[in-house]
């Protein structure tokens, strides 16, 4: 079949083997695929992976159990083991053992196939399109942020970052806070976030004046943490999403002088994430900057990679 | 009087003004003083501090309202204006506009006497001795963790850092978890410990296995972090307790990958660290290494720079 695969480096396979679905896996058609920054990562070695490339996506179900016979889904990204310590509590997405879709130990969805475990599949609503469904791994990580916060009506929210997951956090939050900013250095981004009824504000505008209640901090640098550590208030917190070591030097002590807490957040719930784009709670219309067929996923990497665009789709149908 | 004052370097002046108690303010005569982390730290430059150090202490009500006259007193640090958001929203010890004793804007302990608000003072109960009320304050410090984190009974809590702080934490957090461990450099330090009946290892056999789940940095310094982000499990917490800045390059992506929760954690309750040393609860009389007169503070700040001491006094009784 034909898969983006990354071996050293990105490369479009026409003969890339046909995935083979073990016992309680589906074998699913991918329909329409999204290149995520963790893809960008991929490109320049995180965690060691090796194989087919990508994780967000909905397709159709070809074969496996019959329950899910020729359904539409999009599924979680985590492979787990159901035994370990962290799945035994409840915290199956950070499974010991776990493999993740494109991401660790398992090839993921840039390719006309893919298999997966049918205990991973979550079905899309008739009333969901293609172009809404494949935000909703990366729409779950935005309402992961509200499983882990509580926020009070009166809370300001600030969200650094105008790329596709601080896009997404805002429209998420916007409703939980009596006042939320987007932050980012895209005007044209800006707009789209403004055009969804979005504060927002430049950053070399920004003044931060640790007063924000929550600070979400997805601009994938580590300039990002010390802007939210500016940002916030004493004893507030700041919701970290975007993974980066930490620049030379930068000074901690904010932390611990103002009490700040700093919350990881990673994957969230798929279900909620569904249900948001069902009821038109969530507009990611605007967020598809470009498409490519499967053939050019080479192109959508390198266009993914380009700050003016916000999402990109691999289209697979 | 007798001061110890930091102006760019430590001098020991003979002839410093007295304090002169404003308004609602007592006039305390200092008993016993303690040299913190955060005093060595002022001698580095920290918060621009010029002024009489120290902020550890138990001394008597010289003068000031009839309510505290001759009082045996602790107080709490931070001297704060009660109009602002913070003190507004009961979070007055980061108030907006606040002088820290010692630390911020206004004089400390290591002094004959000190003037400061009525309104931080605690008596000291009458079983609590001088050399006990003495450390009040560093263990309200300690005490603040269990208000920022609930305990549950099968926890396992790691503590970093066999110093002045780590130590006391340890002897507050043991009775809540399950299992606790204090890792440290020094076998000397660890020793008193263990005679308390708390676990110890030399951090060099240490081997974190991401399984604590709470980890508390109290270091000092930027490698308790990372390696507070390899004892921590998945969803676990890493309370910060010491100020500094990160290692050049750190990798700060575990704390979203296994969404990790990093707790800043400064000040803290002193009426129930005060209550903690009445009725027993913690046993701190192996911790004092050193103690000098007032006219040797320069040596007392010495000894408390070395790593073989754990707590030093001054004593100006």
């Amino acid at each position: 079949m034909l898969a983006m695969v990354f071996d050293g480096k990105a490369m479009l396979k026409k003969d890339y083997p046909a995935p083979q679905p073990s016992r309680g896996e589906a074998l699913v058609a991918v329909r329409l695929a999204g290149v995520c920054s963790t893809d960008l990562e991929v490109l320049k070695g995180y965690m060691g992976f090796t194989g087919v490339m990508g994780h967000e996506f909905v397709g159709q179900v070809v074969e496996g159990p019959a329950e899910w016979k020729a359904k539409r889904v999009v599924a979680e990204i985590n492979c787990v083991c159901g035994r370990c310590d962290m799945c035994r509590s409840g915290l199956s997405n950070h499974c010991r053992d776990r493999t993740v879709i494109g991401i660790a130990g398992r090839d993921g969805v840039f390719a006309q196939q893919v298999a997966l475990p049918a205990a991973n599949l979550h079905e899309v609503p008739a009333s969901v399109s293609d172009e809404q469904a494949v935000f909703a791994e990366p729409l779950a990580a935005a309402y992961q942020i509200t499983r882990q916060v509580t926020f009070q009506p009166s809370d300001t929210v600030v969200v650094l970052g105008d790329g596709r997951l601080g896009q997404l956090v805002a429209r998420v939050l916007r409703p939980m806070a009596r006042k939320l900013v987007l932050v980012g250095k895209h005007a044209s981004k800006l707009e789209v976030a403004e055009k969804q009824g979005i504060e927002t504000i430049r950053v070399e505008d920004f003044r931060p004046q640790a007063s924000a209640d929550v600070v979400v901090e997805a601009t994938g640098s580590p300039a990002g943490l010390e802007l939210a550590m500016r940002a916030v208030r004493p004893r507030g917190k700041i919701v970290l999403k975007s993974t980066f070591a930490a620049a030379a030097g930068l000074n901690l002590s904010p932390l611990v002088v103002d009490e700040i807490t700093v919350i990881g957040s990673r994957c969230g719930p798929m279900d909620q994430a569904l249900a948001a784009l069902a009821g038109g709670k969530v507009d990611v219309s605007a967020l598809i900057s470009r498409r490519y067929p499967l053939e050019q996923a080479t192109d959508a990497l390198k266009a993914a990679a380009d700050p003016r665009n916000i999402k990109v789709l691999i289209d697979v149908r």
